[in-house]
């Protein structure tokens, strides 16, 4: 067992505070992660405050991980000593089902291993990526291609596949005319996706504020959906709308922007019932769907992508003492538009 | 102008009574078609009565029309003096619209010809099926292969492709797991349909009453869903549902049936919004989708599809003068499974 540095909730009130936990020895497949950046993702704050449901404490957080390989199980191929690598949302999966066969191991019918606030192979619950250092089986170890900057690429590993898996599925590309609500940690990765994917990209964020930001990342639109126009002008726009944004949203608004056979996703977990207008779907068989973030093979095919067309995400790095402070800027938007933890912050977080 | 017999509507409460309407003369590219038979559709029910919005009367309701070409007008090509023939729920469109261009002109993007209760090219209010004849553009006119018996084929021109056309767009054959909510008109026309293009079949019905009925049409299963353990039994099976039931159901409960990238489609418009949890969409890649009946090129397609596979709907031939019965039994699902008016009956009705 290796005792690491951390930073965990204690409660779902309480401010994360530096710990140590233990990593297991490692199996077979097991990689050794030394983690060097972990992004901070508003799941991260849903979890440790319990608004999906209640959680045991101690909790470590964190799904966007990028580190080096620090050293492998007797019997890894995939992955050697010194290898830029990622961990994502999963961390494991059954392997078996349907879902795990076609490399859709987000899918697993039978239950995959989240990698924090999961059910780990051992009965343990999993620990993410606020941490100095992470054990993960080899197959759901992400390569990190060299031209990526290591500082920056964590949040593509939830953010960046969260969007890229569904512009993908959808068929977003070149005639496609692909809508981004929300410009944030998840938004602005989606928009320079799918602007580098060749579809046509209007953003719809709740004000203009970040206009040139959005139209700089390769938006081809931005509108104001607080001013009603909006809504009047797009009518019957696009193909694809994916929804970033998390609060309620008033889905039939959003519905009637759909050309015929256009599909919305919702990517954020609303904490309501979505509630939509049956005759808008009739009429034009339009549909709203649901995606999670993405399997292993779409992962790495989205950061492939991502260093052919170089995309990384916009990042602001923080030391592991500001993480409380980060939580707050992130729950007033106040990011841009995504904080990273540089964990060599932690070693001295715990002196 | 031919004066015809016709059965009409005259106000939102009153029974359908007996009475002429005119038919314009033949344009060049207009077929005369005489009605043999119409079918009841709840549409019609749903129209008359003002359920969808006030409509102006009188107004003869019908999309479900089937025929023989009486006479052509000097330009079309496609039909001939005598033929057997068909209309649905569409007599025109605007033919040059990206979605008409598809052969879609079901979602023509700048409104379509409904064949009852729509805006004609002229600007007079369309009169449907439950009439001696119609006059239709020849684009809109359907072909009846030879072996579907004409007393009997009707329903297909708004029931049966409203079943086929989701059953193709979304890929149902073999392999593939389909379940149809409800065992009425659409309902058991989509039971046979989705068995014949090789799916597994379930119903999903309220009760078990029609079940022989259901599995003799080639349903492979049928559930209760009054019985709470349908919906644990059978979690996560289904690729795709076609909902006929336009009366309010819990979504979400449905729902929780799609495997995952499974799609639940509505086409029954109900008239409350459907609400549904986001979480069930996203944590299995689920839609909801909506669809209209389809285009002309799937109309056809379906037709053809039912003389080669010896499909047609159950059905009640009735009088013209049992049409206000008849409305009364649809509204208590007391038909097995669809009413056709013999349209010969309509020349003494007004004597």
């Amino acid at each position: 067992m290796l005792t690491v540095n951390a930073y965990a909730a204690t409660s779902p009130t309480d401010p994360l505070v530096p710990t140590t936990i233990q990593r297991r020895d490692l199996g077979p497949h097991d990689v050794l992660i030394d983690i060097a950046y972990a992004g901070i993702c508003h799941s991260d704050i849903h979890t440790v405050r319990g608004d999906w449901g209640p959680i045991t404490y101690p909790q470590v957080v964190g799904h966007e991980i990028v580190g080096h390989v620090a050293d492998v199980g007797s019997a890894v191929t995939k992955h050697q000593v010194g290898d830029r690598v990622g961990v994502g949302c999963e961390s494991g999966s059954c392997g078996e089902c349907e879902q795990c066969r076609k490399g859709e191991e987000v899918y697993c019918l039978n239950g995959n291993v989240q990698t924090y606030n999961g059910l780990d192979t051992d009965g343990s619950v999993t620990q993410g990526g606020y941490s100095q250092a992470i054990v993960v089986h080899e197959d759901f170890v992400l390569k990190i291609p060299d031209s990526l900057p290591l500082d920056k690429v964590a949040p593509l590993l939830c953010a960046g596949v969260t969007l890229f898996s569904p512009l993908k599925h959808w068929n977003a590309g070149p005639g496609s005319r692909v809508a981004v609500i929300g410009m944030g940690g998840l938004g602005h990765v989606g928009v320079k996706l799918a602007h580098s994917l060749g579809a046509e990209v209007t953003v719809l964020s709740r004000t203009l504020a970040k206009q040139d930001d959005g139209l700089a990342m390769g938006a081809d639109h931005y509108y104001a959906t607080s001013d009603p126009a909006t809504f009047e002008n797009l009518a019957g726009r696009f193909d694809l709308i994916l929804n970033t944004v998390s609060a309620g949203l008033d889905y039939s608004q959003y519905v009637d922007l759909l050309a015929v056979d256009g599909t919305l996703v919702i990517l954020g977990a609303p904490t309501e019932p979505v509630t939509v207008d049956a005759m808008s779907l009739i009429a034009f068989r339009r549909s709203i769907a649901g995606s999670a973030n993405g399997g292993i093979p779409v992962t790495q095919e989205m950061l492939d992508f991502c260093a052919e067309h170089g995309i990384v995400p916009e990042t602001e790095l923080i030391d592991a003492s500001s993480i409380n402070e980060a939580y707050e800027r992130v729950l007033t938007s106040d990011v841009r538009y995504r904080f990273v933890i540089d964990i060599s912050t932690l070693h001295t977080a715990t002196n």
